[in-house]
């Protein structure tokens, strides 16, 4: 019997809002990825890349004004923008030059870090983004688990980049015949970046982010967050603390 | 000034899931389409095409049977089988030979009731379904409101066939300069309709409801949901009763 057949295969949900995630959130043994490709998990994936020893993810300011006063380096944005006071945003080009070599850093945002906040009680959360697909890919085939793909979308809402990055990541893994088990959310998912795949950046032209984005004068970070494969390391929660899975 | 730049343009939302409606449903002066295709709005367009006078949606089955306790003829789906006791399910062909004609139904169903339920407070809350795409649209473009087109989903996950529908919709109205101002959400609902357009059937193949229906040999079904256009009654809530918008 093949494995197909004898129900081996593993189950892979794109979940399309946080909001969604405790209806998909089943079976707790499963590992979950975090998307949220503008901007917060292609900055902790540029972070990583770039020497920081781990990150410390919180879901609100208070949590990020308290690690201040501790003494931390800490990160905050809402709505696209730095907060005042604090140390550094969620650009990924913020981490270009090596300053955070070996620190621990704490970083509140928007959408992505309360998107790991929830999916804390899972076997295992990695952090994906396009900067580091084939490296999520192969993470999750050496594992053996059902996988949610947890897009952090905006507020809420369904968004496109992280929809695409899960269908990327589906098409990707689909190959192998585990995982051949795909929801209706997965399938729309792959469809999608199956349409886009030619060129991400105009594909998102319409898109909500990207439009806010660059009312921000943010193209460089756009550019840099659909650039696929600029790091192997995956970053992976270990109790509250993202470190490298490569460590 | 074109009409799209002096901010006159309509803003179309789909609504992936029941679960994040109150998301979306910021303004509440807005058309909301209610979209079961498998099978909730499907049946109630082939129920008002067959001549029924009209339907009470209920939520719940204790509703049901109360109804029922009053000399109603009532209709309850629940798993996509008729719930033993009750007169019909929510099979669109079980309205074809027009038993019901003139009387008042009411019917409850996993998804698709429930889905009327929450968008009561709207300004116009109607029923969608690809057997009357046309007249839903054509219904839209009179109404000078926002449209949020509310998937009814399965147990409020994400589904492919009411997303298409949306997607179908999407596509039908944005030709209309007025409806240019597309949320993440109907951009990619509208590529899946263009990807999946010329063969719904074998685009739904692999879906989990088409499957499911598959299972319950419910075929028919299947094809008479996907076939555009049989009605052009769009049936709309008035209080707590649906009725046909052409008396």
């Amino acid at each position: 019997m093949s494995e197909i057949s004898s129900g081996n295969t593993r189950k892979v949900e794109v979940v399309p809002s946080p909001a969604l995630f405790p209806v998909y959130f089943e079976n707790t043994d499963c590992i979950v990825v975090v998307i949220d490709v503008f901007r917060a998990t292609s900055a902790i994936c540029a972070a990583f890349e770039s020497g920081i020893d781990s990150l410390i993810p919180v879901a609100t300011l208070e949590e990020a004004i308290a690690y201040k006063q501790k003494g931390f380096l800490v990160g905050a944005e809402r709505n696209a923008e730095i907060v005042e006071g604090f140390d550094f945003g969620n650009s990924p080009l913020g981490f270009k030059d090596g300053q955070f070599k070996d620190q621990t850093l704490v970083l509140t945002t928007t959408n992505g870090t309360k998107a790991v906040d929830m999916a804390k009680p899972a076997h295992k959360v990695i952090i994906g983004a396009f900067t580091n697909l084939t490296a999520v890919c192969d993470y999750i085939e050496r594992e053996d688990k059902d996988v949610l793909l947890l897009c952090a979308g905006w507020k809420d809402r369904f968004n496109l980049e992280d929809t695409l990055f899960a269908g990327a990541v589906v098409q990707k893994i689909s190959q192998n015949l585990r995982f051949t088990n795909l929801s209706d959310s997965s399938i729309a998912a792959v469809n999608m970046f199956n349409a886009a795949e030619g060129d991400l950046y105009n594909f998102l032209g319409e898109s909500s982010h990207r439009k806010r984005l660059s009312r921000l004068n943010m193209e460089e970070d756009i550019i840099y967050c659909l650039t696929l494969d600029q790091s192997n390391i995956v970053p992976v929660l270990e109790g509250d603390v993202i470190v490298s899975s490569n460590k």
